[in-house]
């Protein structure tokens, strides 16, 4: 259902990582970009854009997308250093540092992230129009000191630790629901929502974000190494405290599936052109990765 | 005599990483950005702003200088990582993965470059006057895919290779000379110079940051341990062509003069209020560190 929209953004995506000199470093930006992933935050950022009822002929709506996503794979490739989790494979593939080297590694991050303000904040006619600038504002916040950077920074230093939930909940609401609140305020804020549309998606992408990480962590005890593409019951082994091992796994299914449909209520609220998202936000209730 | 100026640069980004939660970050930031150093970009920045002469109330542009000054701190902390040129030492102190981990300190970096873009597109109004956010456009810009980090990439390409001299010119200009651009021009565009002046800073920006970088060769030969506050001979050590490797000291000192000349001349074509901008880039050449 949302494969032609997914099709678009990896077309933008490769578009926009094309090797130029010096190539190595846009090969390993596209390496780890196209390397497959759900494309969630991109999409959740069109699906809110139309759902506000955005202008159907923006194609900045699309540069910003794919921003995001750009700021996604970073955050990837950095926690994947030896030096953060360690890991060799990412959706069954090798790491950006195992593909090519730790130093390219983070280089290659270090360009993602520049690059996506870059792409957000060019306009060849230097007029700006307010909405973009405060997108990309939202964005830089809820990918750094307001969101997903701390997140992480609070994740690394608790882990081997016995956290006590409100950790947990600041960990999860901003390491993953960080960029997730960003997706969707920015969709609707570059679609010319108004403030209270604006506050909706913020509170939606909460819960949404909140919701999403409870289920990686069911996942992380529930599925299988083929199907994830990546090791399980990695959580136990680093000894990480998560959802399932302070509420168990049957609250933390049952509290998912309410967080979800919270969140589906919430996009419903948004007007008639929010059906797509509804329905998207449903179909990740029952995935499997 | 530009203490004061620099007295009220370090006083800002101070104020702009005060510890809050997660504290541990916060003082990685802070120690590496407040471990010393000349403050060049944001003092060019300020400089080139009262040149053109932009309005002396408008605080944004020592946000804008801060942050900057931010970007080339992450880039430091990030260059210094043992998977890179593996420092102990930066201005005479402990590198930040030294003073506290290699997560941390890869973390603190993308902190920085994330919270710097934050800072500078941060209005309070959502009015978002066009020329703050092209400001922020050219920074983003030079320090990534047109300028710092492929100036970077070259470079640790080009480790331990016989590089020829456009490579070097290549290294050079972009990896230092990003950021010396980015200053002038973003100082610039804030004070409302018009688009000559805007190019005139930029081509002073490449003759400033070739010149800055020739400079960095030869202080790398003639200099001490104590002086510099880190290891002399690296280049040598590290295999890596330099001006002075390339063309000798003796050239490598005219062209070094040359080149100061010549940015200090078009500092003065861009009006009356362009002496202390003249005045401090003729009090770099003779730097001795």
């Amino acid at each position: 259902m949302f494969n032609e929209l997914i099709n678009s953004i990896d077309e933008e995506l490769k578009r926009l990582l094309n090797p130029v000199y010096p190539e190595r470093i846009y090969k390993a930006m596209g390496y780890s970009v196209m390397a497959g992933g759900k494309r969630m935050r991109p999409l959740l950022m069109l699906l809110a854009h139309k759902a506000v009822g955005g202008d159907k002929n923006d194609k900045r709506i699309m540069t910003f997308a794919c921003a995001l996503e750009m700021i996604h794979t970073y955050s990837l490739i950095h926690d994947d250093l030896p030096a953060m989790d360690n890991d060799d494979l990412r959706r069954g593939k090798p790491t950006c540092h195992r593909q090519f080297d730790e130093a390219t590694a983070i280089l290659a991050g270090d360009g993602l992230l520049t690059y996506a303000f870059e792409l957000m904040l060019y306009d060849p006619s230097f007029k700006y129009e307010p909405r973009y600038t405060r997108a990309a504002w939202e964005i830089a916040r809820l990918s750094g000191m307001d969101g997903m950077l701390v997140g992480q920074v609070v994740d690394v230093e608790s882990e081997g630790k016995q956290i006590d939930a409100g950790t947990l909940e600041y960990i999860h609401k901003n390491k993953t629901g960080g960029l997730i609140k960003a997706a969707l305020m920015a969709g609707g804020i570059i679609g010319g929502a108004d403030e209270s549309k604006i506050k909706l998606l913020e509170s939606l992408g909460e819960d949404m974000g909140y919701a999403f990480q409870i289920k990686d962590d069911i996942l992380d005890v529930t599925s299988t190494e083929e199907v994830l593409g990546k090791p399980i019951l990695s959580d136990e082994k680093n000894q990480k405290v998560t959802y399932v091992s302070l509420y168990g796994l049957e609250k933390a299914q049952k509290d998912y599936i309410e967080l979800s449909r919270q969140a589906v209520d919430k996009a419903k609220k948004l007007g008639e052109e929010a059906e797509q998202l509804a329905d998207y936000i449903n179909s990740l209730v029952d995935r499997v990765k």
